[in-house]
């Protein structure tokens, strides 16, 4: 060992004894005739005394930031004390030291604060990941696994491995694939998930699987997609939908405690896909805060008991009359805004992100007045009813937008986050959990004419859609008319997990009989032999006694960065991959071998 | 819930619960008017009562074995126990049940004597999986992967992922390639380890890292070889062998304690590479017994302390006298063998797997007197210090192999493990540890006529042969005298550890110097360009600072097929693949769309 102690652990107890450390020069301060060095390692920095004697050969051999060095020496109180770290009140005066490694000047800063763009730090992320910031959210990382095990284990699910060279049955997304030297022109493919298998392990009787495992999607990277991530899966027999809610609601109040030492002592709240779509625009929510959306040509869809004030929209004002939706959120206390403050906002809706063509706001004035900037429209009795109906109070500005149903939805769930962001309601530090259910089974796919599943084809109808699924099956004749079809309204037994806006799990009751799972791959246009072709072995499992199971798995990555308080997962990952999937520290992917090619029986066949 | 309990936990004090239990019919046992049903699941078997009126409804809806079976019912107490499991006492007298799904008839008996051949549960793996047996390994395997997880833990070791799409750098074994879609004519390869990753988590300063990973070779598959196998991996900075050793029997002695229930209080035996091969004819010699290898021609290899004995082998017997090599074991109290049994032995030394071409013996009868195959050569005063060097007492049979030294002293290698298990002296549930160190850092590949690296081309040499590694490489300029050249006598920082004659793992201390790295690809006949190409990151990373470090890695599927008491690790694998590397369950690999080509932009090159 080349240490005796880390440079984490040393205090005013330890004073007089004689330890040796290793570690990272952080700093290297002259006074004079002696020097100070700050050494770092993984536990944290102690503060090193080189005295005259040792001052010169440090003359003889200059230490530089991140040099790698050994040092010996007696524990001794400091004079001028740091209180801001553990070891704050010590150094040790050396009586020998050695350099084990030199380093160049690193092209970046190694602290909290760094000089360092996005682009040089992952070149150097083995740099990068020796920042405080970097290290402690892999710390995080590794607590919420540890946590995530040690809860998974009392409560009696085994890790077990499944394979990652498998069969590729795209589904949806794109599948990585392997081409396989010993059978030649047939490939694996990596799994998007360990799906089948799990169900298959369920068949097996193994009652409850976990894995936190690595998953593949060869997909456009979007922000913050990466083409491999980390999921907690799980499955678990024989269980309802009330029990696998209760049970991973149990596993995210376990994370929150372990990691964060938050008691989440509260009840998960619940709430429909429908409600979640109309009274936030989306199926995430951030409920951290209020400020819903209200439907004011149906408000009957987000407040039963508002009044109906239809008739009010439905008027001369086209803009409102001729839009398929009106939606409008009350924003609290924002009644005094200026005009430049309105302005400004309606330039924000009419960015190409957000894409509407203006905003009508009312001012709900705390002495009762209402002001609006459709006055030519409304008398202030009208403006009245239609802020009542958003749920506007004194003091609230209304903020309402006019359009296709879709995108004004989605519009206003978009201008209620950033409200909720600007007046501070999202807090870093409140943690909020929502389930999302009762989803529906399908979605329509009208380019293609055809039902998609809208969590996955393995995902089973609440029981007393069953029969709607198997029975009530009419062809579509035309694609637009698609939501008179039964199936439209059947609904899924599928679940979400949401935290503060983000979707970080979900899952869902499976099929468990083989009529239902072909009725299924029936209607989302695969044939018999397809079926056969790509997932024989799973129907095939289903007719030996297949049981009732359901499951749900969590995206670790996102998981990870969200109680870190971080947007991006990247910040999470050691060896995270850029927007075009490389990995620039290593440079991959790269060209290979032609003796690769010929041994592989592939070659290039570049466009 | 289906289930209110288990059908492994109900016992005597149970009686008079009502319980509702869920799983599997094992068997269906007619008594008259009543039936027993076993019902299984993960956790056990509790024995079902259908009395007269619930077996009218059985006969109209007959079980049959593996059906899914909801039952609800009072515990009751047997009256014919079976003290052989924890539920044999009770059984459960029914109310009411519900067949939750049927079941074909399994193509074999899902009991742990099955009728099933390799092929067929290979097919059907999601049924050969619930078999006692099969669930039995996994369980051991999840118990030694979460004390494992558990010890890391308790020892600052951080689980770390690191990735799986990476950079083909092929050394010795083939990647796994994937191409990829946005970098066309690109490709990612699997891992086949995650060392260069884990060693720049040292570079920047995690100091103890560990994963349990899955890892990729694309090798022919000699038996027992999986294309997909996984690796407890480890890495610590700061480190000399001496803690690398004591950490890591400390490992496995704590997965020997929590999973076996073995106090392994020995120190761990360790040997040189040099004694391993000299002394049991291979690196991984199972030393649960004795039996060493005695080179007759130049005893003191072997046994320093022996006579010479050099005079008698060469002297008229020509067999002996030409050889290359001799080589004798003293099998104990095997004197009075037959000569049926010491001709047997002979057909087995001579079968092609073994390649010799005869064998000698010499019995030392209890009453003092030898007795040879080779009498006419020796005489019984000659025969005696034969058998003495070979180290053989009174009742001991020795048996002589001679020939070119690597095959003999393989083929005697084999002879004693085949002695030592006809013997009895391989106990299955006797475990011996051994430290294997001082291994050569090259090896010579004459064919190629260059040095390939022994563990791999980051294992530092000893200290006291860096010197030599950078100084001391003269030109080779007949391949067939490698011997002479000095790499051949350096020896690596590197160490196995071996248990019951299986390496279980293996590592080595890194090099950590830009310069000595270099010199290492060099020796490899790697030039500076290709270095750059792949590995320039790791060149790169250590001019920034890189630690004296070292980790090791063990064989997980392996390690735990040994602690289950199989040869197999296929049994240890929830779904292996077969010799040709395909999942015969899911069929994979397989043919891809035409689609999947033109988006990867390769083709087909079939042969």
């Amino acid at each position: 060992m080349f240490r005796t102690k880390t440079c984490g652990e040393l205090n005013i107890n330890n004073v007089g004894e004689t330890v040796t450390l290793a570690g990272w020069v952080q700093t290297v301060r002259k006074f004079g005739a002696i020097t100070f060095v700050d050494l770092r390692d993984r536990y944290g920095i102690t503060q090193l005394l080189f005295g005259e004697e040792l001052n010169k050969d440090l003359e003889a051999n200059p230490l530089g930031r991140e040099f790698v060095l050994q040092a010996t020496g007696k524990v001794t109180e400091r004079s001028n004390k740091n209180k801001n770290i553990p070891t704050g009140e010590i150094e040790i005066t050396l009586s020998s030291f050695k350099i084990l490694n030199k380093s160049e000047v690193p092209p970046f800063k190694i602290e909290d604060d760094t000089d360092g763009g996005d682009d040089l730090r992952m070149k150097y992320r083995f740099l990068d990941l020796r920042r405080n910031a970097v290290k402690r959210n892999l710390e995080l990382r590794y607590a919420v696994g540890r946590s995530t095990r040690n809860y998974l284990h009392e409560n009696n699910f085994m890790d077990i491995e499944t394979p990652f060279l498998i069969k590729s049955t795209p589904e949806g997304a794109r599948d990585f694939v392997v081409p396989s030297r010993m059978n030649p022109g047939e490939f694996y493919a990596l799994p998007q998930s360990p799906q089948t298998f799990k169900q298959l392990l369920m068949v097996s009787g193994y009652d409850r699987y976990y894995q936190i495992v690595k998953c593949f999607r060869d997909e456009d990277l979007r922000a913050d997609r990466q083409p491999e991530f980390t999921q907690i899966d799980c499955e678990m027999c024989f269980v309802e939908q009330e029990d696998i809610l209760s049970m991973f609601e149990g596993l995210v109040k376990r994370i929150f405690k372990d990691v964060k030492g938050i008691d989440y002592n509260e009840s998960v709240e619940r709430m429909s896909w429908e409600e979640a779509m109309w009274q936030f625009g989306n199926d995430k929510p951030d409920i951290r805060f209020g400020m819903q959306l209200c439907n004011l040509k149906f408000p009957a869809h987000t407040f039963p008991t508002k009044a109906n004030i239809a008739h009010l929209i439905t008027s001369d004002f086209a803009v409102f009359s001729e839009a398929e939706t009106v939606i409008g959120i009350a924003v609290p206390g924002c009644s005094e805004y200026t005009r430049k403050q309105t302005d400004e906002l309606t330039e924000w809706v009419k960015r190409p992100q957000i894409g509407m063509k203006g905003m009508v706001f009312i001012k709900c004035n705390a002495d009762g007045t209402y002001k609006s900037s459709v006055d030519k429209f409304y008398n202030e009795q009208q403006l009245k009813a239609i802020a009542d109906a958003a749920g506007a109070k004194a003091g609230d500005l209304v903020l309402i937008l006019a359009g296709a149903e879709e995108r004004t939805r989605k519009a206003t769930s978009e201008l209620r986050l950033e409200m909720g962001k600007r007046l501070g309601m999202r807090k870093e530090n409140e943690f909020k959990l929502l389930w999302v259910l009762d989803f529906p089974l399908f979605e329509y796919a009208e380019e293609d004419n055809r039902w998609v599943a809208r969590h996955h084809p393995f995902t089973s109808p609440k029981p007393s859609d069953i029969d709607t699924m198997i029975h009530n099956n009419p062809a579509i004749e035309n694609a637009a008319e698609y939501l008179k079809h039964p199936y439209a309204n059947i609904k899924a037994n599928a679940y979400d997990m949401v935290l503060n806006g983000n979707e970080i799990g979900g899952g869902s009751i499976r099929i468990f009989q083989r009529e239902l799972q072909e009725k299924m791959f029936e209607a989302l246009g695969m044939d018999a032999e397809e079926q056969q072709h790509k997932f024989g072995f799973l129907l095939g499992a289903f007719e030996y006694g297949a049981p009732p199971h359901g499951g749900i798995a969590f995206g670790f990555d996102r998981l990870c960065s969200i109680l870190g308080g971080s947007e991006s997962i990247r910040d999470f990952i050691a060896f995270p991959k850029n927007n075009s999937g490389r990995d620039v520290m290593i440079d991959a992917p790269s060209t290979i071998d032609a003796k690769q090619f010929d041994e592989l029986q592939i070659k290039l066949d570049l466009k």
